[in-house]
């Protein structure tokens, strides 16, 4: 679990000091001195960079191989999808579909997360069933209705090819055999470490600047009045810790499907039923649709479901609009990729199935 | 039939002048100056850039378009399947698999042709029947076992967001309504001319320098002696005309589909049964599988082949060895490419279906 209770009773209280801070201000105008103050102690900025996972530096060696195992089609059994395919950089690194689509055009369970800041996450996928992004990297690569692999065909097909050989050699310094599907992961998570998207208009406010017009400000305001920082804070303004989803009003089976119990599965705890991770907000006008299902395309929309199903605030047209326009505050600097060339496959490559 | 004959009688002049210019130098060890001669005639070097297509100059604004075009999923129904899936600049510009999967993972006809250097070829697509990559890029996106999109649904999709809207301007001055399916098309064409990749090894070789070596040099010869440069001139090595595949033996059914009947759908005459256009064999190395059926995985098996069926020589294993090794110094300067920051949809976007 995380403290999850530590973890939400923390930001209730955090919560609770912003709408103290704000209630000698009238609802429109908020303090932005203040609103900045509260602001940082809730979320505070996304880093410009990530050097350490589990205690470990991540080398430069490490984030090349990861960059083109990123791109590397040949992880997959039909050599056509790769983490890229659901995680696009080009695209506020998520598919933006409803579900992504996987090995034979199978539709998978869960909307594709971002891998955007995905670092900055207590865990990972929607139910938080891996502990960190290279625990992630393994799952995709083998389910089937994904990239369909099995551990031992990944090393084959790498150890077939003596580029990779030579750049596994290079991360994973003095291993006797560095060519192993747990290094791939390793390596895949190094890369994502460098997928952050530090200096969004909202991370400037918070280090001193007046980057936010009224309606973001006033935006940013109810997002912590109404209560939407309890769940969605830390610098990925989310992310961070578990909760239900319909925790006042549970929402259409449209939007909250009665076959995805969320982290019961993970836990077998029957208060996990329907529980997920708070999703992470940082970019998110790049990752319609929105909710594990994908089921809802207009961040309006979204916004005023959470409302009704997670506060129980009926909010208005105004109030949306403004919480709408804060979160657009919260796309950062997107990295720069430029795409790896893949070495040839050899004669020993397994072929595509 | 753009002087498909003219153009084969001056590639096998040509081939000829090789062949005598070899002739007084024993087989296994090529005159490099005498070969180097020859080869600038039969084929030249990949020029550095394209300025131009049909008379027109391309614009930085039609490139910039035209890569966020490139990589942009929207232009398919699915909303996953974009140019770069079945032509990845991340692998010699092709997908390296048989036959290209696209919508619903149904299996295209053929092998997905490398886009790079594609600007090079006297006409698109393995039959030709594409008269350049403008009119290329329109089959793709509108083909139901690629793509499967229309042109109405492309103009919708992009005239919904923006900041294409923005860039078609750009790209395209003074037209009223700039953004057009026909437009689409003149901006990746204007991408795909910076897809070219000079400064091979071959290529060096052919301004002077001395960077084959003699299995290579070996190779060169007997590529011009054979006959290979035959078919396989100009500076794509390929790409120039059209042959028929089998003309003096035809391969299996596995290698040549008798389904598959080549230029003859595009010209309806006898004489163009199985008939494709000569495969360019820049950066063939990575690009593998090979022909039209995508059926045969190793270069080796590939050219001989070629031996047998184009020649009738069954080359023997040495002089397969030295063409193969011919044909890997082919391998050009790879475009770097950064990945482009696609825009999100917007409330009027067509959704994915």
């Amino acid at each position: 679990m995380r403290h999850r209770s530590t973890v939400l009773a923390a930001a209730l209280a955090l919560a609770c000091t912003g709408l103290q801070a704000q209630s000698t201000q009238a609802a429109d105008q908020p303090d932005a001195a203040a609103l900045r103050e509260t602001a940082n102690a809730l979320f505070g900025p996304v880093p410009h960079r990530i050097e350490q996972v589990r205690g470990q530096q991540v080398t430069a060696a490490q984030v090349e191989l990861g960059k083109s195992l990123w791109f590397e089609p040949r992880l997959s059994r039909s050599h056509v999808i790769s983490c890229n395919t659901c995680h696009n950089v080009a695209t506020g690194g998520a598919d933006n579909v409803p579900t992504s689509i996987g090995h034979g055009w199978q539709k998978g369970p869960r909307n594709s997360p971002t891998v955007l800041n995905a670092v900055l996450n207590i865990a990972q996928f929607w139910d938080g069933r891996a502990e960190d992004l290279k625990e992630q990297a393994k799952g995709p690569v083998q389910a089937s209705v994904e990239m369909n692999n099995t551990p031992e065909r990944v090393e084959a097909t790498l150890r077939s090819i003596p580029a990779y050989v030579e750049a596994f050699r290079k991360a994973f310094p003095g291993e006797r055999e560095p060519v192993t599907f747990e290094n791939m992961a390793r390596a895949l998570e190094a890369f994502e470490t460098t997928l952050v998207t530090p200096d969004s208009r909202f991370d400037q406010f918070l280090a001193g600047k007046d980057s936010l017009d009224a309606t973001e400000l006033r935006g940013l305001s109810l997002f912590i009045d109404k209560g939407c920082a309890s769940c969605h804070s830390g610098p990925n303004v989310g992310g961070q810790a578990y909760f239900p989803f319909g925790v006042v009003a549970r929402p259409g089976a449209d939007v909250l499907p009665a076959g995805d119990k969320g982290r019961f599965a993970v836990t077998q705890t029957a208060s996990d039923e329907y529980v997920f991770r708070a999703a992470p907000l940082r970019n998110v006008e790049l990752t319609a649709p929105y909710f594990h299902s994908g089921q809802v395309w207009d961040l309006h929309q979204a916004v005023a479901i959470m409302g009704s199903s997670q506060l129980g605030h009926e909010l208005d047209a105004a109030e949306v609009e403004a919480i709408a326009r804060f979160l657009k505050t919260l796309t950062g600097r997107q990295p720069q990729v430029t795409t790896p060339l893949l070495p040839p496959s050899t004669s020993t490559t397994p072929r595509p199935e």
